[in-house]
């Protein structure tokens, strides 16, 4: 097998433990699927300004560039919360989104069926659930020019971000919804505030051109975010495909993701354009945090993490097989009965980080 | 008893029928407690739009502007959809907003004892659920300029909106939420996303001094939007007070009403600053929307109507008596198993807009 390039980002957090466990995992498919990887691990967030007081160096942007995909655990914590916020742990991680030209963000909000209970909604409401929520992810209010806090004289201040979004900033993205959509089952929702933000209206008007124009046999419909956040509350299964922009993204996909119950079990994928060489730029990351409060105590859950790996094999590395061994192993220790303690339910074995990782390699 | 001048504008959708049994409640009002109203009732969004070709008049805003109370259904409609965004329905709600300055959105989302079991969420998350979320509304991106859609050549476009937010509208917005929260539980969460917009560092900067300076009595915390989004899906009951910003109230208190199950019960208040007069510019609405898909039928809930105006005489009539007793009425309804079709359950009477107002009439 031919050589595969893959960065880690361990991060903040339970970044590092949940990376621990996958990095077994990693060494596993060397040995048993004869699978080289070329494996690099460098600081992102917090861990990157403690060492070098930056959130991200030059350096690990390069490497990032130049790798197959990036694997990321999570970055963030009140230690690094009162600094100044160009040089936040969060700057490290919108960095390399935006220099990597991230754009599509893929967050499934999957119910895993062993953890329907799991969920604070009914399990009649989750239970099958399946939804991918495609969020914009480098442009919109989180990177618009002007930003800043002005003084107006006179003690008052103005804070001013930028909502702004262009035509093809908006193709380009809703192509990624259209074309999962057909993989799926061929419908998609947008959203955003057209009734509200001349933003949205734009948006709207473009996700319909490219609808009539490249995909007329995907169902499209259009909700705005408020109502958006509300349906998923109500009847999260109406959906298959959301796509929305960076920000209602951000807070529409946390919420379905809440909504599953399997919050601690969700990985996803951020990608770029196809490159000349054929190679489409990608980050993994888990769709949960830094955790900051759980971190270094072996309690928290790799899964996200560790399924994040799998899409890396199965989107990046285009190694399906293994993949699904992964996706597979993680079910069936499910099956048998282990959770964390984020999971953890009535007569189940509440496990360590640790023994997670050890169950999953057991059943790979 | 003095004068009280009442402005009702039903809108659209189910709001006229919604209105119809609060204006047989102002009557109730008349005869029975000898309070005289001033009832005055005008159009606003595509009811306006179709008289006259605008959201709302000069005349009506006028109207509205020397009234103790504006009263309002709810706006808009699939009709007025592909109208102009500056001609939309919305365009009338969100002017009288900002011409009257009703800066303080009250969004209380209560879960009623009776109606538990109409929430997506399990019971034990959601009873005795009470949180009030305070919206700032009159700033924000959706009134920040510049904004709109400008031709950058080669058929591309661009779509802008300014999120954007001063110290003192910071100030007036925090100090309701806190006032609030001194005659409730005392805690305050205020939610922004100042890990990625300056506008939000400066939310939570002036949040910060207002409470140390003002209500150090009172608990407040920070939470970003889409982490807070995500523990009101987990678990509602943490909450008390939320004050947030226009965008992020408008989501999060949606999603909010949609947990509690009685979105058909709840209702809301936009209050402004008291004026030389003593007068509290305030205008008060359900927080559901116009429904189009069932109005006309005799099938809407007219509860959260009702409750609109019971807040109204709660808050700019100095009624609590009067308001108490709509209230009580209403509870005694739902008690004795009434039900409109958005709150239907097992074993309860299904009754049609009229008779759920004749029975709250018959309560009175
Ligand atoms: C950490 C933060 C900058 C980030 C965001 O707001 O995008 C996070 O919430 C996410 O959703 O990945
Ligand atoms: C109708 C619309 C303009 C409005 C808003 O976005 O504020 C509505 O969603 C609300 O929450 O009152």
């Amino acid at each position: 097998a031919s050589n595969k390039s893959l960065l880690i980002l361990p991060g903040d957090g339970i970044g590092p433990e949940a990376m621990t466990e996958v990095r077994r995992i990693v060494n596993w498919m060397e040995t048993n699927r004869a699978v080289k990887f070329d494996v690099d691990e460098d600081l992102v967030g917090g861990a990157s300004i403690d060492a070098h007081g930056i959130p991200i160096t030059d350096e690990v942007v390069e490497k990032a560039q130049n790798v197959d995909a990036v694997l990321l655990g999570a970055v963030g914590g009140p230690k690094w919360d009162n600094l100044d916020f160009s040089i936040k742990p969060e700057r490290g991680l919108l960095r390399l989104r935006k220099d990597l030209e991230l754009y599509a963000n893929l967050r499934p909000a999957i119910c895993f069926d062993a953890l329907v209970d799991a969920s604070s909604l009914k399990p009649e409401l989750v239970s099958g659930l399946d939804i991918m929520i495609v969020r914009e992810l480098t442009g919109g209010v989180y990177f618009g020019e002007p930003r800043g806090i002005e003084d107006l004289g006179n003690g008052i201040r103005r804070g001013i971000n930028t909502q702004v979004y262009t035509t093809p900033e908006i193709h380009r993205v809703a192509r990624v919804a259209f074309e999962l959509a057909q993989k799926r089952s061929g419908r998609v929702v947008s959203s955003e505030k057209a009734n509200v933000m001349e933003s949205g209206v734009l948006w709207r008007e473009e996700v319909i051109k490219i609808h009539e124009s490249e995909f007329p046999d995907v169902e499209l419909s259009h909700m705005y975010a408020d109502n958006a956040a509300m349906q998923l509350v109500r009847a999260p299964k109406q959906f298959d495909v959301i796509v929305t922009d960076n920000l209602f993204g951000d807070i529409l996909s946390d919420c379905a993701a809440m909504l599953t119950g399997s919050l601690g079990m969700l990985p996803s994928a951020s990608l770029g354009d196809v490159d000349a060489q054929g190679r489409r730029k990608a980050l993994y990351e888990p769709v949960h945090g830094s955790a900051p409060d759980i971190a270094g105590q072996n309690v928290a859950n790799p899964i996200a993490t560790i399924l994040s790996y799998a899409m890396a094999l199965r989107y990046s590395f285009d190694m399906p097989e293994e993949a699904d061994l992964i996706e597979k192993a993680v079910q069936n220790v499910l099956a048998g009965g282990m959770r964390t303690a984020d999971i953890m339910a009535e007569g189940m074995a509440k496990v360590s980080t640790t023994t997670m990782g050890d169950a999953i390699l057991r059943e790979l």
